[in-house]
């Protein structure tokens, strides 16, 4: 099979030996006989399954008990509702910090819910960069940030310091870097992105947030349901739980965080390096918030952007146009994606240069 | 590998060669040499499983334009609060029939919505029969049913004709057998019981009864924002809905619904014959009531179920084990399940009354 750099924003790219054992368990699980597939949620096997894919999330992000781990169906765009839904008192407020589309769409749920002041914004540049230095209400229930953006290729390089409970959508950066978790009273990532593929959204909530709210809750939306369920209440998306639960055990078996955050940072400067150095090409964010799991880039000459198209096709590269409200190209170095993809990436850029520059 | 008897509840048994489909696809789809777990759900492929997938729903249920076809995450589950949500109306009253746990979740979760009404209950029973004769409210927004009852092992053999909107949680029957679905304005299903994995539930809804609650609506709750968005308004549990697609594909290969009729008829008169036949065995549901999907009965003598859970065992038969709530066994035949797994577990019974009774 030909080898393809798979520079998708997501879903994205997955290790290979974990796309081997999730085929082969569609075939036969766990010497089962029986495809992952076609067994009770409620079977020993898989309730292991659900078990080692929590306690990987606590283990990667070293907290204790006092966080407890979900994973649920409906995307992290359900959790844009969910959030406020269980923090939001009827008559509290939520902050807001609008970094991009996700964020917006983030803020537009959380006003139906309740009020939603947005504090800060870096709409004013087209969301390029990251706002800071903003004040935080010490009044609000809490304060939602999104880490990665993954449309602009922007990313919160470090996380404000919250005198009232931090919520971060984490969706395109999850688990790419060292954070402090503790520090979050709720982190939620559709696992798409960075921690296996689509069909489920991780959930690591403080307990003691919860329950707050004054509001007659459905049950569906309610995490204290899901915790007391064991993230089993209804019977939940069980294969792409089974991957994301193989992915997490792929970046333990091979370091961890600290293993994937220095792989991460060689990948990161090897094509922004390029970037900047090659003629033909310029980033599009502030450079001190440039992502290190999206990084956008444009053309100097536009005119010449079918040409390239065809050296990187050439190069058996996949998914490198820019997202379609901005145009232009965006590589997306999600944690499977090997320093070798980026490399080849960075060949090609050259090559062009030397070709049209 | 050896042959195994899937009569699992759900997540239930699933076609061979759809499985081998599902294997092959975690490794390369379609000869992208890329999986179908890392590639972008808006790329031109996955868009035609989703479009596909979605019509097969509307072919096999002989509908037209006038009904929508979604697939959505969060499970039926989640479909228990949407559906009040998006039809019961602000100071308007939904009609339940109580017929079991499901239909008794659906009712809690419409309760917290609005005004919700149980016309018809078999509780008093413990939903051993499926009520009939009871009047529908005219004024009613909806009048919302369980076509089959997991745990208790009925059915509804026939449908209320309703004078007002009718919905209808399908998911452990789902095409399993001929319905008028145009006489229905909402059809849904959790995918694992009857059509596909676990991860996605079906939701087929008329058009022109959305839009009516007067309710300023979250996004993820609002059907019409997924009917706008073509079922993608976020990322969709993209492997769950190729697996679903396969399998409504291998119904409609085979013969579609007439076909998986008869083979159903075929296999539910093998069991039932036979639990009415052995002296060891009786059914625990009223007879005109008999769910032709989930198959419950108890043995005469209780304390020989060790004894013939060796038996059933011994002949790789597996998930025919009563619901924790009601015990006994339960033998579910959903499509995929062949004819032959219906036998072999006659077979057993037969030997099992030949050497206890």
């Amino acid at each position: 099979m030909t080898k393809v750099h798979n520079f998708s924003a997501g879903p994205g790219i997955l290790p290979a030996e974990v796309l081997k054992e999730a085929s082969e368990a569609c075939i036969n699980f766990e010497n089962l006989n029986l495809s992952l597939l076609e067994i009770s949620h409620r079977s020993k096997n898989y309730e292991k399954v659900m078990d080692e894919a929590r306690s990987l999330v606590k283990e990667l992000f070293e907290v204790g008990d006092a966080h407890e781990v979900l994973y649920l169906g409906g995307g992290a765009s359900l959790q844009f509702a969910m959030v406020p839904y269980n923090l939001l008192r009827e008559n509290g407020t939520a902050a807001y910090v609008n970094t991009g589309v996700w964020a917006s769409k983030a803020i537009k749920e959380a006003k139906i819910i309740g009020t939603t002041k947005v504090i800060a914004s870096s709409e004013d540049k087209k969301f390029t960069y990251v706002p800071k230095g903003y004040e935080i209400p010490a009044d609000a229930d809490y304060l939602h940030i999104t880490s990665n953006n993954t449309i602009y290729g922007t990313q919160m390089k470090s996380f404000p310091k919250s005198p009232i409970p931090l919520v971060c959508d984490m969706s395109s950066d999850i688990f790419s870097r060292k954070v402090n978790a503790k520090d979050f009273d709720l982190i939620y990532a559709g696992a798409q992105k960075n921690m296996g593929p689509a069909g489920s959204t991780m959930v690591m909530v403080k307990k003691e947030a919860l329950g707050k709210t004054g509001r007659n809750m459905l049950s569906m939306l309610d995490y204290q349901v899901h915790i007391k369920g064991g993230s089993m209440y209804n019977t939940p998306p069980v294969f792409p739980i089974y991957v994301t639960m193989l992915t997490l055990k792929w970046l333990k078996k091979n370091g961890g965080i600290s293993w994937i955050e220095n792989l991460n940072q060689q990948k990161a400067d090897a094509i922004y390096n390029e970037i900047d150095r090659n003629s033909m090409f310029h980033g599009t964010t502030a450079i001190e918030d440039r992502s290190f799991m999206n990084v956008c880039f444009l053309m100097n000459k536009p005119e010449l952007e079918p040409e390239f198209d065809k050296f990187w096709k050439e190069a058996n590269i996949s998914g490198i146009r820019g997202h379609r409200d901005v145009g232009g190209y965006r590589a997306s170095l999600y944690n499977a994606l090997p320093l070798e993809s980026v490399n080849v990436l960075v060949e090609v850029m050259k090559a062009f240069e030397k070709k049209f520059a």
